[in-house]
């Protein structure tokens, strides 16, 4: 097998359990392993370290896929699915509906697939991940049998792995229209039309903490998607419901999963961006008993953190100001470039600057069908705090 | 009202939402307050601030009890014990068990009283509140009509107020054993001669997250005390437990409670320095599918910060190593002086030189009953990881 070496001591990393070598930590790397390609990754001094593949144009050169030594095939791959499908068995309320493979965390870097009961989504983030790609697709097929598979690789980060967009249906199908259950409750979405893969599995335990949270409360839902915490809101005994999005074709999602679930004469959706709406609203003085502040990642690369880091600020501010005494904020940031340990610290600068003061009742990650590596911080994206507003 | 000024730009901090005045940051403050008296805090430009109570002899010179110039009299005191009370009716499954009052979270700097049906349990860690407490006396037995009150105040933190310790029943009681009823389980402990307050209500969430991970497990609670851990895995299936603590008493109290909840045959009970134990076990090779490390705050004071983090460092160290493939560790720290953002890279670092790799399935934080104010970061004291390791 062709052979990756790193400098001295830049295996350090690596022997803590972290997947990632970057390409400034590589001596040299065999000329026959192709971009994409297998290759053992050794240290300085030429002992054995993992399994990787490798891709010299992406900063992340090389991603661990074993430390052993065993072939990486189909039974390796095998393997792995089926250790991570035990994992959502054990984790998930419904195993039909979640995150089945989560990248690094399971333990094939690059790979994403999101099960919509009979139809698989599927998201390809790295060049050596569409090599190996035909293996994972044969063993997911004989695991889990799907109806269909589809294709959503169009994240933006492909392009540092030299990859375009690739979104597709392996199988024949009509359309995206899936439905997902969650915390006991119906919903439909769209696996081609909708954000990500459609649907954020990520959120399902935090919602759950809306029960007992929303009776008779009248609650705004900021970002709201495909309507999933309003719904859940209503559905809950929340009074009304304010649901804003700047996306028309989020908002009929979110409006035919209001129908759905019988809540529809309850919720009203507005079209509008929400920076401008949350602002506006501050000023006309409207105050909600439980406000939900579930912005997209805010922070779009390393060399914008700060401007990020302002956008959820002046966000939080504003929400932290429309929540009404004895009233509760959930508020969320999936942005990994936003540290989990940097997240309570900017949200009491921005209850500083909204004057009002709150109480932490809670502070969660994902879900756990999207594992956390201890060893690779990077794996742990999602923060979610509970806010109750002092009286 | 006599007053107390602060230097120019100081009251920033105290415009956020914190509590304390630090001796540096006083420019002034009047002959006539005597230590444990009430003043008025003014900024530099003397525009008021709220009221206090002053402790010259102490880091933390003065506490705000409220930003309102509305008398703190018996009506007040009463109005914040019930504020205390109504979130203790919503966040307690049973509101007969549990911190009542949690201190600067609840409104009332330097008072702790947690609660066992009928028994209350109170540490007065200030002078300023030595004052009040009478007052608060008064309201609490009006609120609650407690048969007795039994004073607990053997923090070692009073001696930076220039107290000493003072336990004793206010009431006519035989002796200090009480109930507790937790997560549906009942123990016995003893509010005079058992740790703290008797009780570590902190940890009831945390230990309900034992449910559905013990099934016919071994387990292994490390640092034990009255055995809150190890029997309540027993309650919940798991096989055996081996419960390890350095106290007698403590053992005493952990037997009992087994016996209590008929686990009795299923525990066995060991006298023994933790650390010593662990790494005696460790080369023993003794293995277990989920082990409980629950420590007494390891960092004793600022200047021993390191020293600390390297006991906790080293303690997980050995019980990761204790964990079976698959397994899980229940690791919790209560030191304030380790914050929440430095635990997981510790447990990091920890798991790197115990060559084991963990999944983080959960890290939470105290019990609801002990509220954390996003203003004041040193109310939120209680880490729990639940890592999970890998197969």
């Amino acid at each position: 097998m062709p052979i990756i070496q790193l400098k001295p001591h830049e295996e350090r990393r690596i022997r803590t359990g972290h997947l990632w070598v970057f390409s400034n930590e590589i001596d040299m790397a065999d000329d026959t392993i192709p971009d994409g390609g297998l290759a053992e990754l050794v240290d300085a001094r030429g002992s054995h370290l993992g399994q990787v593949y490798l891709n010299r144009h992406s900063l992340i050169a090389a991603r661990i896929l074993t430390r052993s030594r065993n072939p990486v095939d189909d039974d390796f791959l095998t393997r792995r699915i089926r250790t991570a499908l035990k994992l959502r068995r054990r984790v998930l309320p419904d195993p039909r509906f979640g995150r089945i493979l989560f990248g690094e965390s399971d333990g094939l870097p690059g790979l994403v697939v999101d099960r919509y009961d009979t139809v698989l989504v599927v998201q390809i983030g790295t060049l050596g991940m569409e090599h190996l790609w035909p293996h994972v697709e044969r063993a997911l097929r004989r695991e889990l049998a799907p109806e269909a598979i589809y294709l959503r690789s169009d994240m933006p980060s492909r392009s540092q792995e030299g990859l375009g967009p690739d979104c597709r249906f392996l199988d024949v199908r009509e359309n995206g229209r899936v439905e997902v259950q969650e915390n006991g409750l119906t919903f439909h979405t769209d696996v081609v039309t909708g954000q990500k893969t459609g649907w954020f599995y990520d959120q399902r335990e935090n919602r759950a903490l809306l029960r007992g949270r929303v009776e008779g409360a009248r609650v705004l839902d900021a970002f709201c998607y495909a309507g999933a915490w309003s719904v859940s809101a209503l559905a809950w005994g929340a009074a009304q419901a304010l649901a804003v999005d700047a996306s028309a074709p989020a908002l009929e999602l979110a409006a035919e999963n209001a129908e759905l679930n019988g809540v529809a004469d309850r919720v009203e959706f507005r079209k509008a961006d929400v920076f401008t709406e949350l602002r506006r609203m501050d000023q006309a003085n409207e105050r909600f008993e439980v406000v939900v502040l579930d912005p997209p990642a805010l922070i779009k690369s390393r060399a914008r953190i700060e401007d990020g880091v302002r956008g959820y600020h002046d966000l939080n501010r504003l929400a932290m100001r429309m929540v009404k005494p004895g009233g509760v904020l959930f508020t969320c940031s999936c942005s990994h470039l936003l540290p989990r340990e940097d997240f309570l610290p900017m949200l009491a600068r921005a209850a500083r600057d909204a004057r009002v003061s709150f109480r932490v009742a809670d502070f969660r990650g994902q879900a756990p069908d999207h594992p956390v590596l201890l060893a690779m911080r990077e794996t742990d994206y999602l923060k979610c705090a509970v806010l109750e507003r002092l009286e």
